[in-house]
């Protein structure tokens, strides 16, 4: 298990999706941050299950409790932690998965690494453990706020299986995305997305898609080559995300199609800002951020809880089949908009903290 | 500058593209592992300038020197220092880039970040930086070679521009892959490459396309969930890659457009060992290895140097303009294949030592 | 703030001495170690205050609650969460404190570091702190059980203020240390401690010593030179506790009275096994352990608080006057010897999966 | 092995006694810090053998090449690697050790861990190792020249055996530590302790002793409880050096015998400044320097390598006499006390940068 990340703002989270709860651990916080439960509890909210009517109905408060490193309003420089219980958890529905491996889940390579498993909900891997990623985000959102004010982090869905939005990152809104239960920035695309979703439960099935996702106001000068790239833990961040199986950034895959001279960025000068004509590199080059707004995509494979009878196998060793049960996002897409601004926020926040190490303060130093 | 990569299998690579040199420093290398100079090399040869017709003609032999960590031709466990002197450096063709900014290329953010920069060359930012990566994954070749002699690591290019590649990851071996200068593994597209690279560079101009990769007889049981599973590793090792701009696993994003009952993989025994039907999953699931082949696909820009007068700035902010001087690649993706390798071993190696402190030796625990 | 230690058996500790409790995650711990809540119970029971008449009475159950990571008995392999509240807090004693620092504590240095101060208790200073460390310990003494069995820790209180006792740490067991309220291994010494302690507390006073350690059963080959020596790792862990000043290991400060004729410990067979005639090493040779006794010894200066008027300034920066208030240990030693234990444990554990990690299973690889 | 060290300010040191060479590459230095060879060769100079009549004959000039990193005479904030040749080598003397261990050596110990040792001089655990240290604190120096300027560290020799020094740390300066060849801090014993180690040498015998040390105008707020404490840290940078048995900070093991009464260390204000008027915590209360000069001691053994015949073992297992051969000193305190420097700046180095991480700039933090 590898369940910390960050240099500088380093978080350990915890929880299995049956048991005492789920949390986190962040060191390394900067002292007299603002910092209340509410804040936290906001995000967690944009994360839950029972939100609305195309995600999972399992119900969960999500409720988080600051334990420690927080007085009288303000961050103290010592560890935070916070926690959230389980509450509606219902092991019985999983007995099954007990003996049973889910196709495409996690249940027999956790088997096959540690030769014991939590059967049940999804143990470990259940996306119950983005909990800790999204409050510690929060967290960082207000070491953002406070050192680094004009950093804005937004991600919507960019398409729905073949359904694809239509965006423009520059101007798209956070109450564009949060005004419908897609979290879609594209309103003309919204009925019709939750069309396809609530189709695909209906079948038993599940649906895939991709995450957009733009960080505007970042600063020039974060990141740090040559194995921290930007992109490099950006990239990372996503692909530890439950459900993902691709990232790219800027230009990305349709970017090989171009020619040099078509994809080079040209620079020019907005008054004594250094800009570029362009932004195939989508913010980012040789690793470090270029003032440019940061652009990438992730991808989501459909969800592999299907409530469809399946050949596996059992963990003694025998062909047998398994139907999905318990409770299940048809498409994990909506849910998946707050973590992924969540993981970009964390890295923003990380490399932010690195960047004064190394070079002082960012205003200073490349502002 | 974060220059180590590796939890376990530690590694500390230095050097810009002028100067004294380039290398790496490994630490954790499991002892009495066999290892020569010659090992190293043959890697390196792969990857040197002036390998072909197609690449850049700077004339290094790249020459490596083990200057510890080896005695009486074994690893000792003690850090293995290896040096590799740059000989054929030209500055002179640099010193217009002492004050301009190349389009796409590092030397702006740079120059934001740590408001200094080695212009001569790419300094840090070129493509010399990756002989220390290179130089390192030989060494970890040898400790799987030790450990886990079954796995194979193999990479190929899969498409330049639009040129798409037909290669069945199942049965590509390295001799397909070597004997051709694009090191693609589709014999049919080999010279009409040839001929696209040529073409480009005739124009001034440079090309991108795609790498695609295989690790095959991987064991079960690899990856750390939750930060650090096995596809979040290998993409934040490729996309630290200089040019990269994507990264998919298995169906990547062509499996977002599959519902979940076309895109699940169904298990099924073969003998005592548990497969799957289908591999969509590109043989991680839930952030481990399962036992299938190890797929992915690495997206490079075309080369941002390009023989072609472009719009920029200088670094005390004026508009001007550049053409781009001194030796390069056309097209990165051939020398790139051994570095994608390169950068898969690492990955595999530091993951296998991981696998081994918290679960024992991998053949005791899943295999 | 670094509350993280280790590199494999990894632990973020957490945690105020007011608030809502203090805790610890453990990530990197072995899958299938049987553990359970009385386990670290046990060892929470040996620290916690009001065990005896000559500790602090702050009335505190320290009772834990695991609240991930274990399944059916046996850890899974992810984090495990462990959860202490605090119960007895009582802020109001500690309001003078709020404007005026301790002499000799940390008061002054937080704010000066973190500009902030949680100064209900010791905050992030007190000894609650250790809670974490503790529980931690406990288990990875659940895993030395399952790994390595042999290994012994034990350590006791070897002097109080100028009052030595005298102990043969071949010997010495836990009972013998365990029966008595000082945490002797002297039975002869015990009353004259306890009466040394109790006047000390009559008079408003505190009291140092020294604690001395034993680890008996450790395998040749744990260590990692150069910076993470077994003794280097010792000492960071020993002088990371509240209040010790020194830290020496085998023959220490007096061997630097020895001529190297005197000094050498010489080896000699016994069986098959490598052994030292003479233990001036104290069980480590160039950083790694040697298969004899890990002898060490912690020097831990008198309380600070003490409840008597002393001089002082303000956090306003005026000269002023301050008396103990609260609850507190007249001498920590009693109290500090789990500590001793646990954070020798914890390095251990660690450097056992380490040394899986690079060289392979201890028992193939040393013994 | 775990040659690396420092979060932020990170090094990783390597080479062996015999072989290619040593050296040390440092990753997340300061830009545009001002850098020459000379600076590093000064302190090369300090430790190198063969500099005086009491130290070892081995005629290693040492001299070092930067690699990378540097440019036009200022870090570029890329990892700087620095060489230092091995020249006279001899391998021939140490050809007895091949199959017998030296007592008190590493010769063992390394075999039990690794299976396999460069038996030629000391290999790895040779004092030789502790170059790439030295020259990496030389850039510290550097670092905390621009960023800290006010930083002294300072050590010295304060006994031989048990010929002790008297230095007051308040007013001692380097030009009276390097005057004599013993470095230590007080003129009056310097011809006894030269006697002292000539006498042990004639004999085929060696010495101990210990340093000391103290940083002057650190500014508080320096250090990160919990684990990484300021002491934890030095403690641990101290007991990673070769021969070394002991650490104590402040009042030390001495400090056991105050009450709390005496020990504590009222504050007063001088000027707008927080003083204290005793110094028995050693310049660090709770983890963190309080702005007090830091003061510690550490303890050498004597040399392991004695010019007699003494007990051991073979490599297969049987009892065996060896005497020393090879060149070594009969003491190692003259040469250690730039190593421990070394150490000091290292670890403030780390610290400091660490701090702008967290807190921001030192000055605006905490002065």
């Amino acid at each position: 298990m590898s369940s910390f990340l960050g240099r500088c703002f380093h978080i350990a989270t915890w929880g299995e999706s049956h048991g005492g709860g789920v949390g986190v651990v962040i060191d390394g916080c900067p002292p007299r941050i603002p910092l209340a439960e509410e804040q936290i509890q906001r995000e967690l909210n944009r994360r839950r299950p029972g939100q609305s009517e195309i995600v999972t109905p399992r119900d969960e408060a999500d409720e988080c409790e600051i334990l420690s490193g927080v007085f009288e309003g303000v961050t103290l420089g010592s560890p935070i932690a916070i926690l959230v219980r389980n509450k509606d958890a219902r092991p019985a529905a999983y007995e099954e998965m007990a003996t049973k491996y889910r196709p495409s889940h996690a249940d027999y390579t956790y088997d096959a690494k540690y030769g014991v498993r939590n059967w049940q909900g999804g143990g470990r891997a259940s996306a119950r453990e983005t909990i800790g990623r999204v409050a510690a985000a929060a967290v960082a959102r207000q070491v953002l706020n406070a050192l680094a004010p004009g950093i804005e982090v937004l991600a919507w869905v960019s398409s729905i299986q073949d359904l694809e939005a239509n965006v423009d990152p520059e101007s798209i809104n956070s109450e564009q995305i949060e005004d419908n239960i897609v979290r879609t920035g594209d309103p003309s695309k919204v009925e019709e997305m939750i069309s396809l979703i609530k189709k695909a439960r209906s079948e038993g099935n599940s649906l895939g898609g991709t995450i957009e996702a733009v960080v505007r106001g970042c600063p020039p000068g974060l990141g740090e080559p040559v194995f921290d790239k930007l992109e490099a833990e950006l990239a990372k961040a996503m692909m530890s995300l439950p459900a993902t199986k691709g990232f790219e950034i800027g230009s990305g895959f349709k970017g090989t199609l171009l020619t040099g001279k078509e994809h080079n960025d040209h620079f020019y000068m907005e008054d004594s800002r250094v800009r570029t004509q362009t932004n195939h590199s989508g913010g980012i080059q040789g690793g470090i951020s270029n003032g440019e707004p940061i652009l990438f995509r992730v991808a989501f494979k459909p969800t592999a809880t299907i409530m469809t009878e399946q050949a596996t196998v059992s963990n003694t060793g025998s062909d047998t089949e398994l139907k999905g049960r318990g409770r299940h996002d048809p498409c994990v897409l909506p849910r998946a908009v707050p973590m992924i601004e969540a993981m970009t926020t964390l890295v923003l926040c990380d490399h932010l903290l690195r960047h004064r190490a190394q070079c002082g303060e960012v205003s200073a130093a490349s502002q």
